[in-house]
């Protein structure tokens, strides 16, 4: 019998997710607008780029309208993981949810709203969005997936789910231990989220540019080395060397999604990348100085949004 | 016999200068722009806010137009000193040249092109230009002023161009050893410059904001410390505390230059400002890597003003 599948949230991931499943699960995905809720039921969903496939995918906005499944990949932004399982995490209690979103902490934000058990996951896979039913597939790279520890998930729970993405046409891999590559990413994506967000910069050569004392690679390297050093204190040990990570990123001219952010003025995930560092190290009384310092600077670029001023003249 | 004086800029500081030192000396106006020096010979130069007078000055952008000086006061941006004293700088040969200006290099910078005595200055003047003719008048503050010490500047030197000024009706104070001010106002201004630039946000209360782990406070309160640090290294004794300049600043809103130039893509001061306190701490091999990391940033957002990119897409 075919597995019933939830994609929560259908940007560009999400909308990947749903559309390879639906060629080996029925799927569903829960969207917060009703015209694109719409729009997916009148229209198949179109994959152009790496695969090329269209497919049907059924959708709402309204969680009474969904049934219970299987299994749920989480992929809103970060900021939205609590709005949208809060809605829909009673549809997995007796299955699972993996959450395939940036940086840390949204597993312990969906634990909190289903009884089923809870995958954390690490994706790299990239696409442009180019409509509600038209994504352009890019990079396809693996999803690693892993048990999150306190919801005690079972790695065979973690592997059938890989398995099932694997058989959908997507890469993904199922590990004992999925926080090294959590890490690794986590790192990767909090330094070089937090450094183009607050200078304009894409994922430029900049990034790994060491040649004079003011030039941007330095920071960079501090910010990893820095964040390696968190890591290792917490006992992970990293799958891959964000630094590597960087200086391959830094010849893409890619434009990290905070820099999108900030330039349309939307709330960062900054609470889940580098103040997601600041705040384990805190807990763990290990230094993250720089991490801390970037993470307080975007939250006040943030805060700058909403501040009405005067200035009050001396004299 | 009256003295002759040559103000090197007129922006608001460099205007507050002139109009006050006309009234007891006779006074020049170096300026870049044909329009502004024509405006300054046509118009009376008008001071309002805290004074009121109008006064006639004499304004040049020609350096052959210009005799020689008894003294010299830079008040340009820190970015334009080279620029501006390297065509005017032999014209103070047998006089004395006060930078005030912000940061810290500008004396450096104004030795090398002159044979005359070099004074440090450190101002808080304020004014708002409404135009180059009219100058508003607002926080007056003393001028300090002390030698710099590799020109070898005889105390008495400082103290007759300080006796000048107090004549004129602006506050100035002659200092055995003006780096103790100095340094106070680069911490404070190096500190909020940067944030403001980065944040977008003008010296507002989250400035002094600690209740919070993510508030800004903490980075500011942070960044004053480090400075001080280094200003201790150095043998520096500070003037005042820049955490209750910051504190009593941060009730103003007053928007910092930095801000007002990053907002027009106008480079910076920051080689001046948190870029010379990281260049300081790094010759004297004193740990200072949060101004470090904050000028790396500003360095990278003035960057992106003119690196043209494309995303480069995988697959």
């Amino acid at each position: 019998m075919s597995k019933r599948v939830c994609i929560v949230g259908a940007g560009a991931i999400g909308s990947l997710y749903a559309a390879h499943l639906a060629r080996v699960a029925e799927v569903y995905v829960f969207v917060r607008r009703t015209e694109h809720a719409r729009a997916l039921n009148e229209n198949p969903l179109r994959i152009s780029g790496t695969h090329n496939f269209s497919v049907r995918v059924k959708a709402s906005h309204d969680p009474a309208n969904l049934p219970s499944f299987d299994y749920g990949i989480v992929a809103t932004k970060a900021t939205q993981t609590e709005e949208a399982i809060s809605k829909v995490g009673h549809l997995f209690d007796d299955g699972a949810v993996l959450s395939a979103q940036n940086g840390l902490g949204s597993e312990e934000i969906i634990a909190r709203y289903t009884r089923g058990f809870v995958i954390r996951g690490t994706t790299f896979m990239s696409g442009t969005r180019h409509s509600d039913t038209h994504i352009q597939y890019e990079l396809d790279t693996a999803t690693w997936m892993g048990p999150f520890e306190p919801a005690h998930t079972p790695f065979s729970v973690v592997r059938e789910f890989a398995d099932l993405i694997v058989e959908s046409g997507l890469k993904a891999e199922a590990l004992e231990d999925a926080r090294p590559a959590q890490w690794s990413k986590l790192i990767f994506n909090a330094s070089v989220n937090s450094v183009a967000a607050l200078t304009g910069l894409p994922h430029s050569p900049h990034f790994s540019d060491e040649e004079k004392f003011e030039n941007l690679g330095h920071l960079l390297h501090a910010l990893i080395d820095e964040g390696k050093q968190v890591a290792e204190a917490l006992g992970v040990k990293l799958h891959e060397d964000p630094w590597e990570m960087n200086k391959i990123g830094a010849q893409t001219n890619h434009p990290p999604s905070m820099l999108y952010d900030v330039d349309h003025k939307i709330l960062t995930e900054v609470d889940f990348l580098g103040g997601a560092i600041a705040r384990e190290a805190r807990q763990h009384g290990i230094p993250a100085p720089l991490h801390t310092a970037l993470y307080r600077l975007i939250k006040g670029k943030e805060a700058s949004w909403s501040y009405q001023w005067k200035p009050l003249h001396a004299a």
